[in-house]
């Protein structure tokens, strides 16, 4: 039985901090007393928690001094001003922004690939980019067999990416569309509904997005890759919480689909749905509220001599964010490295 | 001014039928007479063209007796059967099927890209598959200019694929889904509203659906390439009219993204929309009902050498099928190939 911990959730109420709520409780997470924190705007609100009703605090020093683990589901903005204040107060940070992703001395960890980088963290362990969690689970194993040269990904993303105002905003603008009303994009830079928006985050180089370079760093670090060749293009979607991503892999050695389909069956968190006479393959309606990442499609690529293709689904909140986030914690507990 | 021809217009009624009816009158497509045929439960039926009310008649011997050219937006089965007896009758055809794509002797034509291939007709000109038709338009410059050695695409299809009755049940789907209805699919797999599917039409050889070979096997027949190397995925997406497609293209040459840019930006048939800063690229929404094939995001494949990433979008019905079509028309008319 694991020591039981103080944990502080900040952004409790935003919806990756609520789905770590519900995470936290559907896996037993050795929880002693959770501070479910937020923005004081949202100070004095009420949460429920194995059956108690928990009121939202606000996060400061006093309390990170009483936590011994902190899970921050916040923005990056927010996250470069409370993860010193929680390391200053001896409480080790999951940090779900993009602030600490990319430093030295800080891991970047999907627990599936690279779980002994915990070991080295000095406060703070950084959670990936969604779309590159679901690609990372889905190709490490394939490297792991055949050595990766190059990944060509195409991303169709979820809405819940941005958060509940991203949802709403999908279904708000479907409503407005059922009423002939105007529909008025706030949290996209476009209307979403019945659309395609190939701009996810900031342009940053090259006319890539942030989001499409995101794929390009994290997925380098988190394989320890760092001349790993990826090609991304990343676009929302109207759906609203799962995230697909359709791969094109090549490979340094020969690896068939029916080999490369065995070894993603055994893989860690991995669901391999792939029959298509029996119209079975990942889809994002079915994906959501699920932990595993679902592989499908899994096939020769037929322009190359050594290269797979297969297509991904995975919860974009779930194991595209909070559960990815739980998992390293329950390391962290475990491992006494807290 | 061209010489007035005999039409008919065989599948007036449905999706690509009603949207030809439409631009044969935009075009003013020299029409003398216009005949709508349909299956015999629709004979009777009227539409309007250019003011005036047709009643929608059989497609029989005698109707393509009396017409010069055939439109068939009729299924591959149907297209089998009234082709030949179109042909018989000396009529000359312009089918939208599968029947006769791949078929020696039979141009398969985009205008933008092999016109030249409609003077070797014997009675059949084949409209290309959808989304074949959209990528050929935006890559062929570029074949042009450097040389395309290999190409990854990922489709975003449009319910338009499959006609009326796709549109009609994304539409029900969101109504259903608003009212907390059961969604029950009928013309797609799955659920289309919210989801994704990765499966268009049947599979057919290596796990590769018939959708995504096609785009394989009329893409090497349109730009006469016939060992271009081609990796398609293709992707139902909740989107009413516009398909979209991620391409990467790798050429023997270097081309630069600003020198394709410039490339795309004077070839026929392309509307480049690429300013990033200025939230421009193509998106569905805004591509539907119109003739033009939309690229964007042209940017370096920054995992090769002599690479480019784009993503285009256009309108299925249009020029997916209905405007194609038409354009090959036009040329056999100009051409005096009927």
């Amino acid at each position: 039985m694991a020591n039981e911990v103080t944990v502080a959730l900040v952004g409790a109420t935003g919806a990756v901090g609520q789905e770590m709520l519900q995470i936290l409780e559907e896996r037993n997470f050795p929880v002693g007393e959770l501070l479910c924190l937020a923005d004081p705007s949202e100070a004095g609100s009420k949460l429920k928690f194995k059956g108690q009703t928990l009121t939202v605090g606000r996060a400061d020093a006093q309390a990170f001094k009483r936590a011994d683990l902190a899970f921050l589901a916040v923005g990056t903005e927010v996250s470069r001003s409370l993860a010193p204040l929680a390391i200053e107060n001896d409480c080790v940070v999951i940090d779900n922004s993009y602030a600490f992703r990319l430093d030295d001395g800080v891991p970047l960890v999907v627990p599936e690939v690279n779980a002994g980088a915990l070991t080295t963290h000095r406060g703070i362990i950084a959670n990936p980019n969604c779309s590159t969690i679901i690609m990372v689970v889905a190709i490490n194993p394939i490297h792991q067999a055949a050595g990766i040269k190059r990944v060509v990904v195409s991303t169709y993303q979820a809405v819940s990416g941005a958060g509940k105002a991203g949802l709403e905003e999908l279904d708000q603008q479907v409503r407005n569309y059922l009423h002939n009303d105007p529909m008025t994009p706030q949290v996209f830079q476009h209307q979403i509904a019945f659309n395609l928006i190939p701009h996810i985050d900031d342009f940053v180089e090259g006319d890539y997005t942030r989001e499409e370079m995101k794929m390009v760093w994290e997925t380098r670090k988190i394989m320890e890759l760092p001349d790993l060749k990826v090609a991304p293009t990343a676009v929302r979607v109207p759906v609203f919480r799962s995230h697909a991503e359709s791969i094109n892999i090549e490979t340094e050695k020969p690896l068939g689909a029916a080999e490369a389909r065995r070894i993603l069956e055994s893989a860690p968190g991995i669901r391999v749905l792939d029959d298509p006479a029996a119209k079975s393959y990942p889809m994002p309606w079915f994906t959501s509220n699920r932990d595993e990442v679902f592989v499908g499609r899994i096939r020769k690529d037929i322009s190359i001599d050594n290269g797979l293709a297969m297509w991904v689904a995975a919860d974009q909140i779930r194991k595209g964010a909070a559960t990815n986030a739980i998992q390293i914690g329950e390391i962290i507990i475990q491992q006494n490295l807290y």
